[in-house]
């Protein structure tokens, strides 16, 4: 029996910044689960800055969404009908299949997660892909020590609240931007970062001299523009800066730092990464971030918009320098 | 009985680019050397690219130079009075007392090197610093493997030039660029290049992708620019650049590139080095670089110039990207 299916799809592609024109809505039927295969409604899915790269016709670490095809993304679900034994109905299940209602998927394409540990959304933040980023950032890419002072730009976001949690976690001074008093707020007395400041407020680079008069070891860049540029003249010998996003440049190419050559006068490393790459960090991951969350350490910060309807301007507005968001953007679909 | 001896001073700091005028010589007479102290004379001394920095008021990895005083730089001399026992009359030494005809000084801040292996001048190029930053940048910093294909801009000059034949002897394909047709000659017929372009005959990206269809693995930056944005461009993933320098921004501050943010979806890693750092690697680079030098394998490449006179001019040269010198400037003081 076919069970409909509501999806949002690429409608056209964004020239500059995206609208609400690019996306449409549509009715899919699914037909039923053949043998190996789950029908999965989701309750909550994932809106990412990183989409926006897909809405492009371009090559890139993963294939850009099909014009007239759903878009993807992370998703929590709840299992409804199970034709494979490894899998029962009942099950909460993490997906690439966001965007739309329900899906119709194999089992080894589904991850199952624990909702007696932490609820669905949980799974797309701070212990999904999110806090993944953040941390394998923080302690694989900049090989952060306790100590250490860590600057991180877009720090209200979903990321950058994991870093800043991260970070403290492990005994470092923590500097982050936002773009508004609520998040500014925010990172003061719930995260209790150390300096937090707003990057439209003067210089960058005076912010950074007066939260880190000793300099900065790690500059986590979630932004890049003169945020980046500020960030390598605040680094210290031997710094390192995590190329994790470049939300100033997602819709147009922004100029690059001016001043990149201090590299190599105070030793800079510079390196980017894709999540994707690090997988088999998901147990240490998780080692650190399950027994912190339930001992209250570690938030899990969110802003839940409801229903399929609002996702596509839930994505225009997390790709803003002044989204409203703080945490992750996440798509409450059902209970 | 005092010696005399010739010096170049920084006489004022350059703004933008430099000038004769930011020169001057005087004659100084030297003391005798004092118990631990040597009396050695110039026989040859390098001019390097970095010194620009040095001309500026700026803190940076090595102090600059002072108004009024000489400037500073590699220089082979021989010793000609010795106060010390661990180093003999005759021998001939290396050090950081370049600019001037002679110099006192003790024995431990020279380091003895072995005339009979190479000419005193292959102890400032390929068995020297010079050698040295291209071989730390292509082993040590970028990992270099055989097989790879390494793309360095400023290929026909000093660093160049050596980066351009241990990436051959270790077995990769190399591209190499350079600003006049006598360059790109000696890159093709003498080094052996695979691919040797003008960076200012077209877009570089197109000769990047004309001689690297695959893409390449290693970028070994000599100096920021158009080259570094190809080169973001051309880069495979997983793909390394060596920060070595930064000719187009010595004289003045040149955009950075506005693809920096390719190093996240290629996980891009860029990394700046001091070569002084290195110095503990002298052993196993000179292992290497020795035996390739007197089996011919290995060329020191040089571009001598006579006389202390001329030096200021020579350094004013290699600054432009027009610099007329092949591989290493050699001032040659006496015989």
């Amino acid at each position: 029996m076919p069970t409909p299916s509501r999806e949002i799809r690429l409608a056209s592609r964004p020239h500059g910044e995206p609208t609400l024109d690019n996306f449409s809505f549509a009715t899919v039927q699914l037909p039923d689960p053949q043998p190996g295969e789950l029908l999965v409604r989701n309750l909550c899915m994932s809106v990412d800055p990183y989409m926006r790269g897909r809405m492009n016709d371009a090559k890139s670490y993963v294939p850009p969404f099909q014009i007239g095809k759903p878009l993807e993304g992370s998703a929590v679900g709840k299992v409804i009908l199970s034709h494979d034994k490894s899998i029962p109905e009942g099950a909460h299940v993490l997906s690439m299949y966001g965007w739309r209602e329900a899906f119709v998927a194999p089992a080894s394409v589904l991850r199952v997660v624990d909702t007696a540990l932490a609820p669905p959304s949980a799974w797309l933040g701070i212990l999904g892909i999110t806090g993944l980023t953040a941390w394998v950032g923080l302690f694989r890419i900049a090989a952060l020590k306790p100590g250490e002072t860590v600057f991180v730009s877009g720090g209200a976001g979903a990321v950058g609240t994991a870093v800043c949690q991260f970070a403290k976690m492990h005994g470092c001074r923590v500097l982050a931007s936002a773009g508004s008093e609520d998040k500014l707020e925010y990172l003061r007395n719930q995260l209790h970062v150390d300096y937090a400041f707003n990057y439209r407020d003067g210089d960058p680079l005076e912010h950074l001299k007066k939260g880190a008069p000793e300099g900065i070891h790690v500059y986590f860049d979630n932004t890049g523009g003169p945020q980046l540029e500020a960030a390598l003249y605040a680094l210290n010998n031997h710094g390192r800066v995590v190329m994790c996003g470049g939300i100033s440049g997602y819709n147009q190419p922004v100029p690059g730092p001016r001043n990149l050559m201090l590299t190599i006068g105070k030793r800079l490393r510079l390196e980017g990464f894709i999540v994707s790459d690090y997988l088999n960090e998901i147990p240490a991951f998780l080692a650190e971030a399950i027994p912190a969350l339930k001992a209250g350490k570690l938030l899990n910060q969110e802003t839940i918009v409801e229903g399929l309807d609002a996702a596509p301007a839930a994505l225009l507005d997390i790709l803003h320098s002044g989204a409203t968001n703080i945490g992750k953007m996440v798509i409450k679909l059902t209970d």
